[in-house]
């Protein structure tokens, strides 16, 4: 079997804080330093998409880039461009919006909407220089 | 003269809104659109500070690297990052934080840093799609 | 005056070939190589497009770049996105489509719809490792 | 063990469309959109080569990069660069040259030449966005 | 569980040579090339420092990047940054100081500082065209 | 008049020295701090050769890229990849290889061989985050 990733890149901006409401603002400071600014600060998420699976021999395609490009804007993009991730972002009421866990929503949000057969992994920048990756829970 | 320019990139983190409050949140968004959305969202900007002048013929620089990469953290990096430029930068209490607002902002602020017979120059990325130019203002 | 400039990447992928119908194949080849293959290569073109003017102290913009972004959608992209631009796209089919020759043509397309007292900047990355820029007619 | 996996970059432009002989130009744009135009488009491919195995303890490599290069150029550059896939590189006479099926072609074009202790994986970039991994058939 | 990866990018600028004390001038210059020059070259390392574990619910971090960054400069760029690897760091007196071998150094002095339940994985631009990886040695 | 500049990318990797002879290795230190290191480090020189000219109506050129590349290979990277800029390059035997007197030196060795109506720019990254620019001696 010819198994193939195909990857989409995408991106959003957004504001964030990183803070528990439990924890004092000193313990909070320790623990997030200048991420826990209660005025918020804010990124350029750069977003990558990838779905593994066989390629169709009909179209040679393992899943039409147009259709994840559209997935991405309406699973993704539409809910968390140029918001604030702990204010507008149901998914972050109540979960701290770490990169980490930024991209297990984002995985979460777009797994329904991807063939079953296919493998999902999340790829996020929150800076240039730091990144994270998720595929999904090990069962 | 042998005239070079020394470039230096560097980079910080913010949250900002872009409106104007004397305008109704109508007017607001018709012009800045979500880019005025009340919660904020961020950026990471992604900053060029170019200086140029005769090369030293003594140390065979413009200006010394070190030097340059130490002003910017002292008047950018520690007065921006992690910021909201809206509320916690005292320049933008009344100016609209726009990437050509804040690239004027910088320049002004290292200008006094930088050597007379030296020409300063800020490039600022919002995004990666998205950037400015900013050299001064012509007499 | 504080003059600024304020960029915008855009990309388009098109096909094309270099050559002169009144040239030999011998001589096409000769001068532009492999890039005069008859059955035409392909290239991401990678697109900025600068406009330089004052700052309105009203909005703190140049021009606003979700404007910017739909000038070049309309009459770069649609034009020229996947696309053979020697045989659809009218501007070549008497004129070579190198680098230098689209971006004089894209600065032609857009300069009527960027104000007057600003200036325009075009620059073309053919590969990640050619590029060519062009500002329009000297006077 | 120790197992290190050594990539090398690499680029080719060319020019494809991707249809289906057996299919009407109707249903071809239905599936393919504007990448099915009938004179064709392209992009600059960007290839990343890797080959996985141990470090030779004699001389800390696990594959000659100029080795690595050499084979790039000969099976790939040479057989892709500035060529209409459709129509000039005989692979996709009868196989739709979508990145998916390029990578597999790249990957039977390389695998004979290397150690068969190695492994090879092929990631393909079509558009700075969108790309694709094949790390050949599971058995 | 929900494993994700977290990566940290970083980088040194350093000198080597590739060549053994016990081969010849010309049997050095024959296997290593150019990279055997006795008067040493040298790279900018790009470095991305890769940990695997489960997200700690509490702070919604696999590791604190801050603590990372920290690792990553008291034992990586100490001792590598604008340093000659054959000269002046230890773990290259008799090991040739290739992308591959540097890589497992890295990996050998980071490993002891990582919990023991998280996985550890080296990326190492030599060049922005050549990078190895390595994941630890397998059992 | 129809001026385009022309610009290419290429490479080389280096090691080099700042010091002077006639400084004691404490005021070297003092000014150069580890660039000082008497082992040498080393660098990825990034390099952009631009050319401004005329677009020659004939080609749609304003140099050929396959000669300027040609040039870049013949008379920068054979002179100075995998070299060490201080002891095997004579440019550098009594001028400190800082990557402002490099630039220099870079253009001098090509501006011979560029049509004297056109002019040349240099640019340099010494790493990815330092880079200088140099366009010639003003009159």
């Amino acid at each position: 079997m010819k198994q193939v990733t195909v990857s989409r890149k995408a991106h959003f901006n957004a504001a964030h804080r990183l803070y528990r409401k439990d924890w004092s603002d000193t313990k909070n400071e320790e623990v997030f330093g200048k991420c826990s600014n209660p005025h918020f600060h804010g990124h350029n998420y750069e977003l990558i998409v990838s779905v593994t699976g066989e390629i169709d021999p009909e179209t040679g395609y393992v899943i039409d880039m147009k259709v994840l490009k559209e997935l991405i804007k309406n699973y993704v993009e539409d809910a968390f461009d140029h918001k604030n991730l702990n204010e507008q972002v149901p998914e972050f009421s109540s979960l701290i919006p770490t990169a980490e866990n930024i991209s297990v929503v984002i995985w979460e949000k777009l797994r329904p909407h991807i063939a079953n057969k296919n493998d999902l992994s999340i790829t996020l920048y929150e800076t240039p220089r730091n990144y994270v990756q998720f595929s999904g829970t090990n069962q």
